[in-house]
């Protein structure tokens, strides 16, 4: 790659596109003649100002948000919105989660904080290699919402359709699928998504949440930062946000719009997922652990017979230039996390690395 | 300035090291032969623990901040602070605090939330133009801590003795005079500041906190994200943080070691700030607005005899090519703000100009 850049499977954060990143050096000592760089910006100035218009924009744009549907950009990662979304929709004090991975383990866990949570559903029988049925749910009358991880990052799955929550809302984390295919943003109540995987630098949250849902008479213990009407109120500008952070995200917006949208992106990620897949599925070597029905676009998990040898292909991907691909602690193997940013090559080349440490070592 | 950059006088976010920002640039595409620019790397990954591990070191280094103190990298702004200090270190319910400007109250709104709230001094009888005398203060015996905010930035008051607290706990909000002068850390219990004033990229605040302050045993509605304890055990790593930040701050933290350290900081500090109080003293047509001993050197606000001729030097220093004078909505007036990485040139080319100005207009 150019610049010596290396093919990068990290799960997060992770890559970012190339030409992205020479915009921002471009515009690193004074940007577009402002006199500064978008880090001294007064969050207040107008140039600033123009930046995150137009990054909200962008993002209404790509995912054609409707406008009943407020943008949030919040700071404090996926960890503050497992408390912020129980604090802010918890009305009777029960909500249902569906269990799928770590990720909904751990919104779970933050939730019981707050109220009565309870697993409508859950894949933990099989470790979390599928997604549950959620075509029947038994969800009580007085559930506030429902709440799904939509991709789980560390299992590798993605759900394919969306639960039926017998009217209710539904609360999804997006976080490692944001913008990787088209939305329908009214099947939700609120999206959240934490950037630093699929778009831009860590330390930011994007929340899209329905207007009816925002509330003044929440529980005094809740704090002024963590309730989402304070940002809704002040279009995110109610303290300094993660300036950077919108900058740099708002670029990857305008490159997504400037190559065909979320169609296109779709597009580019179901051929990038199917050249590792396909492969997975031929090897004697590698399994892909998910079931093929609910197997993530994004997060490949994949083992071989022992865990000497996946840590043996982890080091020999390592020196051959492939970087990040150990799966998570808790669940080992390897995994390659291809993002929106990952370019087709990149997974090509790995899987002809792949395929030569097959025919060498088997 | 080189590359057209102009002297900018934000309040925050604001300037930051030139040579800073030229390395940044310089490290986007590839940071030090990882292959990936710092945006782009997992928080876990060696390159970037290396980065955080600096960043700490360097301003343990910068600060003589003594082992039984942690140091951690926050999401979340002042606002989080607001809630989290008295969340976490309410033990007894009743909190002391300075009230001496906007920021202070806010501080003060937010802990009635958790508790009981004593303001032991205040100079709202004078507009917050300086700091009340803090060496008799009635402080109960039940008071968990005493709180002041350091440098008010709205109001440009700072404390030049801090108040004896009669052997209670004292927590500060340094945002705006962070690593502006030395500062003896075992003076506190806990140090706050947001980084985007006088360090780098707004999202992110530095805590440095007393060990035994990390409690267990908080109340159940207190988010994870929010228990200081959360982030201390973890190396301010247990979720992903704004590595951003922590890389940029980090190069500040190399840039200010390089310098000289603290003291020299705060000798150009006192001679910038220098130039341009002399100059107000003198004027008949400016005059600096808080009391002579109580002066910050970081933000100094200034006024004319009339709103209408405020606004006319605010327009014409703007065209001028001095940014973001204007005083805070709530004060009025001009506020020039001088922090860290305002060149002395800086300083001197506006009062050249507030000089010619009211040559001109009296």
């Amino acid at each position: 790659m150019k610049y010596g850049r290396s093919y990068n499977f990290s799960a997060g954060p992770a890559m970012m596109p190339e030409e992205v990143l020479e915009e921002i050096a471009a515009e690193m000592m004074n940007y577009h003649g402002s006199g500064m760089c978008v880090m001294e910006m007064s969050h207040r100035s107008p140039v600033f100002q123009e930046i995150r218009d137009r990054a909200e924009a962008d993002l209404r744009k790509l995912m054609d948000i409707p406008d009943n549907y407020k943008v949030l950009f919040v700071q404090g990662g996926g960890t503050t919105q497992f408390a912020m979304v129980p604090m802010n929709l918890m009305k009777n004090g029960v909500a249902c989660y569906i269990e799928t991975g770590a990720w909904s383990k751990k919104a779970i866990n933050e939730a019981k904080k707050y109220g009565e949570v309870q697993i409508v559903a859950s894949s933990a029988d099989k470790n979390f290699t599928y997604v549950p049925d959620c075509s029947q749910l038994d969800i009580p009358d007085n559930a506030d919402y429902v709440y799904i991880c939509e991709n789980e990052t560390i299992h590798g799955t993605t759900y394919h359709q969306l639960p039926d929550t017998k009217g209710k809302v539904l609360v999804a984390d997006q976080s490692s699928m944001f913008l990787s295919r088209p939305c329908k943003v009214s099947d939700y109540c609120l999206i959240w998504a934490g950037v630093q995987k699929n778009v831009g630098p860590a330390g930011m949250a994007v929340v899209i949440i329905r207007e009816d849902l925002l509330r003044e008479d929440l529980p005094q213990f809740v704090p002024t930062y963590l309730n989402y009407k304070t940002h809704a109120d002040a279009d995110s500008l109610y303290n300094t946000p993660n300036c950077w952070s919108i900058y740099c995200c708002g670029k990857v917006f305008q490159y997504l719009l400037k190559h065909g949208g979320l169609e296109a992106q779709a597009q580019r990620n179901q051929e990038k997922a199917a050249v590792l897949y396909d492969y997975l599925d031929k090897s004697h070597l590698f399994t892909a652990a998910v079931a093929p029905q609910d197997r993530s676009l994004m997060n490949v998990p994949f083992v071989t017979p022992s865990k000497e040898q996946d840590a043996a292909v982890v080091e020999a991907a390592k020196a051959a230039g492939f970087d990040n691909l150990k799966g998570h602690k808790s669940v080992g193997g390897l995994r390659a996390s291809i993002y929106n940013a990952m370019p087709k090559e990149g997974v090509e080349a790995l899987v002809d690395f792949l395929r030569k440490y097959e025919n060498a070592h088997c």
